[in-house]
């Protein structure tokens, strides 16, 4: 018998073209949507079809991305005999951590109610190569430190319901208007480098397309000095896309959970 | 005028066939001292020999191997720029972290007081993409997780003056004892995992071929309860390379840092 159930995905995305997979005819680019399906597929003996809570860009990582899927599943089997037989048919670089039955109607997009990313930020004066991949090296030997307290001033600006235009681009058919509930850096020692380690969560609802690269781009404009704080509020002010500053590559950025009203 | 230097060299050691030059013939095999010699030579204009302080095997990794090479390099521009060439000639998954003049007659090698390895084991129910050649992957739902205490106290057993047969080979026309100054395991939450990460740190003066992946390899058989303590004790005693366990791989294994008397 079909059932609806919901997975937790993590992967390294540094090999796909994103999650969503890629319509415009062979040779198909690899994506995490089209792995999951190709897995799911070989189980079910037939197509199935996955649905992700975000469309992560070419290069993101996730370590708690959700999925919803259907299918039948023999029920003597259970959900985590469907997670190990569905990792045995993933690569390497993709995982399920977790395979539940869904409750009926279960949307992993349009059901969730936060999304929190982060963004890694190696400032450091030497590349680390164990981190590449992994962060965004930001510094070399004749600049200062970014300025954590500078950043954290500008990232708060971003809490509350407001218009986000600056920093993204809106789903066809939906403003630019979103709830940021969580806007923060910390400092982290980093695991396999010297360096140090800035770590930017942000939560919300839902995000704009590339909104976190956006905002993390501006807000290092205001870490390295090159923007003031004040700035950074006009430019969140102005609602217009070419205010932001460069977008932050997409290797340092983790799509961390999803959260449900459950 | 030539002079001798000294660096400290990070890399991802996924790539390469171990520290050391292949000598069998073409097509030469990547490896770090070759990539370190072909960078330097291509600042030099001729042919440049590097020697390092530890050879450390086919997709090890390095924090802080320490090399030594004598060059040519225009005193007007001093080591740091050398460094900044060469690393602007090294590929992303190596790094020389710091580059200075070295004292007369140095050698990377023979002269090395102490060096440090870390081993880092994920011991998690599922395996994660994003430590994925970074760490051993121990564990699945069945299993208990390691016991960290009892794999101390048989670390501990390995501290001091002894000869290490069972778990190395000592280089050509040297004996099998070495001087281990210290040996421990912790537990740390890992960077981008939600899974249970244990590291192992190692020092002596010297190690022998594979000492430090078979002495993992044989805690690890205590921690899962496959050894008791005694075992390993008596395996130590043993002083025959075919009473250890089996070898811990090498992905997980990074050489930390080689101390000199300066």
């Amino acid at each position: 018998m079909e059932k609806l159930y919901r997975a937790t995905i993590q992967y390294d995305g540094g090999a796909y073209y994103g999650f969503q997979r890629q319509q415009a005819g062979p040779p198909e680019r690899p994506t995490i949507q089209a792995e999951l399906e190709q897995a799911l597929a070989r189980l079910a003996g037939g197509p199935i079809r996955v649905i992700g809570a975000g469309r992560t860009d070419t290069g993101v990582h996730a370590l708690g991305q959700v999925i919803g899927f259907t299918m039948d599943w023999p029920a003597r089997h259970g959900p985590d005999a469907l997670r190990r037989a569905l990792n045995a048919n993933l690569p390497r670089d993709i995982v399920a951590t977790d395979v539940a039955e869904a409750p009926p109607g279960f949307h992993p997009r349009f059901d969730a109610r936060r999304r929190t990313y982060e963004y890694y930020v190696l400032n450091a004066p030497v590349r680390q190569p164990l981190l590449r991949g992994r962060a965004w090296h930001v510094g070399n030997e004749h600049a200062a430190p970014l300025d954590v307290e500078r950043m954290n001033v500008a990232a708060a600006l971003l809490i509350g319901t407001q218009d986000f235009a600056t920093f993204g681009r809106a789903p066809v058919g939906e403003n630019t208007v979103r709830t940021v509930s969580g806007s923060q850096w910390s400092v982290t020692s980093g695991q396999w480098s010297a360096g140090r380690m800035l770590v930017y969560r942000i939560s919300a609802e839902a995000f704009l397309y590339r909104m976190v690269r956006s905002v993390v781009g501006s807000l290092k404009a205001v870490g390295s000095g090159e923007w003031s704080v004040d700035r950074f509020a006009e430019a969140l002010a102005a609602r217009e896309r070419k205010q932001s500053a460069t977008l932050a590559p997409a290797h340092g950025l983790y799509l961390v959970s999803v959260e449900y009203r459950d």
